[in-house]
């Protein structure tokens, strides 16, 4: 994280609890705090889950230094021997998580920790932030990528942004869910992002005319001269002196011209007839890309009206994932640990969907026989699925709904990231996560992936899990 | 910012820009280019201005070392020479701006670069990340303190921001627009934003019983007792339990409860049936804290039922500003030195809000004698208003909307920050930048402040700024 020292970034309360805890002397009791969100963005079918490898980070570097710890002290509410316990704090805790890139469903654990309470406490701020923000942007970008079916999609969206890291991350976000790109050099610098870019309007105003600004830019980049178009009048001068600049300055280079940009106007009509008037000029190679306020909606929308483009620069809808700005993650208690042995906690609500599934848990996925996604079942985590024998998989609202199922693979989609305190897992190379992410995306049915009125993926619970959430539902209701 | 590197972030054609102009010889041309917005989020009456600070910041720390420099020689797009000007770059324009917590209106400039065209790109992508954040964030932090008409607004935002910086400098913008603290303990520690928070739920259910959680609570903290009282019943168990306290500890030590928080349910009812028990209890004095997905809507609308609320902690809503979570800001050329002379430049669209407002601009704001802010107009950067004579304003759409004032002051609100590169503007303190927009926030009319349907403040031209802009609206269209 480029050397910044995030330690005090948690919620104040955060550290009066943990203040709490150690006072009371409870702070080593081992608990288990999950994390998982209630409802996905934009009312799609998945979410996909992102910002593993920055928890990561942040866990290995939390600690507390004499200026945090003099800073906690001017308080007036923190124990000394509290402090004292700062300064020395050693990551102890078992945290079991997800694969950035994996499909994720509403009310599954993505994410777990288990360990001293006091340290459960301690990360949440940051585990919530950093998995909120960029499963947030991956699952807005992987929906922008799929309403693009196959043409390039780039992330411009660095200038709206919330703040740096919302740029550095969400292009990193939009990245895994696979955006080819994105026009934040920064990212290309650190994390081997492809950058992308050419020229503002402002460029073409600098020159005397739109002909000689791209005349400049052809002679600077002959080899990869894209135009922006629309700065004056898209079919009447822009297109055409594109075109003059491919016969006049690159082609006598031995060059082509690679593509125009269009960024305002009606897309639609302005596309197709660009196409025509390239195509015309002998120029079908020639890309088009076109950005302005774009979507998921908005691209649906422009290649249903058959307007011809290679490739959608998105900005500002994507970086702050406009229609639905919120992930909703949170981080709930699941289990305590209390004479050696860990005991299940729920938290009951009024409104069902909001009452936790308690205990310490895994989450198997299950696939049929093609390789799709069939369903998710959360178990108790020490359970066993038995593959040479059939499963049987029921809703856990409405438990008569259900099957079994004879031929399936179940693979167990919370891997070990830490184990007392020691990383255990090897971070993958970013691209390799994106290859990840494309490979398990294709393995959820169409219905899933569809923009509206999405099927809703199956996340049922294991027989035994649900009959421990049922039994502490009747014991609290007496 | 913690000595972090971000040079590199900017969008890359800024790069491939100025590597073009540098190449051609005119990366030293004087250019002038406005920052300005075109429409104020969730159709306000008005946005507040932020981010400022970390702007003066980013651009004293500018440069580009070795790393830097080989990672751009690398991309094999860029000169040698150009690297070498990167390598020794030194800032060297101008740059003017409006104060942090200024309510800006749609079409002004809100900041300006004069200078090197060359400068002015490569500083656009962090002006505009930095400034759109921070006045999103300070524009709707403005709203919600407005509908909580004089309670407490609390930023709990921190574990749904977009990243790091949404988290730091989202509450930094929300502190400028009158929210009282903040959840995250990194703003108190570094900006001495008052960091606040007690408990969250898992701490009540890490405990056999809610009371002896509050129990525990109430000994640690017998002087900053706000109890969470929504775990289990907040009526049946959660309040009562928060009184017994009282009773049975805070009492006998001498102490007071300070308060209770509520995060769910009926916030109108429970509240009231809350200040109804606590009264009872002899508690007139606990106040009211609430939270859950608030924002300036709900907010309005539990005042308007009679909610009994002392203070409001809000957080996703606010620090991703949910409802509109793009601010619109733009860097647009405004004029270009040809032989010695500031020629100003116009982009004109199909669409006139869209046309912008040529030339070196100066922007007053017109209070009347009661001090009440009437209208902005901006003026070519020179024009000198006499307040001892009448000024015209006129509507710059329909001119023929008139008037003449008489008595008024005219005060200039873009002040010099860099000259010739150099920073001559002293950074207020953050608590005298919030004086100065709650002041600001004061000389606007009623009718401009309110949530919906507000008026709409009048940003005028001078009468040579409408003319000049006229006749090269003319000069374009033959």
């Amino acid at each position: 994280m480029n050397e910044r020292k995030l330690s005090l970034l948690m919620d104040f309360y955060e550290l009066t609890m943990a203040n709490g805890y150690f006072k009371d002397g409870k702070h080593h009791q081992i608990a288990v705090f999950d994390v998982f969100f209630r409802s996905i963005p934009d009312q799609g079918g998945y979410a996909i889950f992102a910002g593993l490898e920055q928890v990561i980070d942040y866990i290995n570097a939390l600690s507390f230094d004499d200026d945090e710890i003099a800073y906690l002290r001017s308080k007036n509410v923190f124990d000394e021997a509290f402090l004292e316990y700062l300064r020395h704090f050693k990551f102890t805790s078992d945290v079991y998580a997800m694969k950035e890139g994996t499909p994720i469903f509403p009310h599954e654990p993505i994410l777990v920790v288990k360990g001293p309470i006091i340290e459960c406490q301690l990360i949440e701020t940051m585990i919530l932030l950093t998995i909120n923000h960029q499963s947030l942007i991956a699952t807005k970008a992987a929906r922008i990528v799929y309403a693009a079916q196959g043409r390039a999609v780039l992330e411009f969206g660095a200038r709206r942004a919330h703040g740096y890291d919302a740029s550095i991350f969400g292009a990193r976000a939009a990245y895994i869910s696979g955006a080819i790109g994105s026009s934040n050099t920064y990212v290309d610098f650190m994390y081997q992002i492809p950058a992308i870019g050419t020229m503002a309007h402002s460029y073409i105003q600098s020159y005397p005319s739109e002909y000689e600004a791209f005349a400049a830019y052809a002679r600077t980049y002959p080899t990869n001269t894209v135009l922006l178009v629309d700065t004056y009048n898209t079919l009447k001068e822009g297109i055409p002196n594109a075109i003059k600049i491919h016969k006049n300055i690159l082609e006598p280079m031995g060059c082509r011209l690679k593509g125009i940009r269009l960024d305002s106007g009606d897309l639609t009509y302005l596309t197709k007839e660009a196409r025509k008037m390239l195509n015309q000029a002998g120029l079908a190679d020639v890309k088009i890309t076109v950005s302005n306020s774009l979507d998921e909606y908005l691209i649906k929308e422009l290649l249903h009206q058959g307007a011809q483009i290679d490739a959608f620069g998105v900005g500002e809808r994507l970086v702050t994932a406009r229609s639905e700005a919120v992930f909703g993650g949170v981080f709930k208690l699941a289990a305590v640990e209390e004479k050696g042995e860990l005991v299940p906690k729920i938290k009951i609500s009024e409104n069902v969907q909001k009452t936790t599934t308690p205990g310490f848990k895994q989450v198997f996925r299950f696939y049929d026989p093609s390789g799709m996604a069939e369903a998710d079942v959360i178990t108790l985590f020490d359970e066993v699925i038995n593959e040479n024998e059939p499963y049987h998989l029921f809703d856990p609202n409405f438990p008569w709904k259900s099957k079994v199922i004879e031929e399936y693979k179940a693979v167990p989609l919370l891997v070990p990231i830490f184990i007392q305190g020691k990383q255990v897992y090897d971070v993958p190379a970013l691209t390799e996560v994106r290859a990840y992410a494309k490979e398990q995306h294709n393995r959820l049915w169409p219905e899933v992936l569809r923009l509206e009125n999405p099927h809703e993926y199956y996340v049922d619970l294991s027989q035994a899990l649900w009959d421990l959430k049922q039994e502490m539902i009747k014991h609290y209701k007496k």
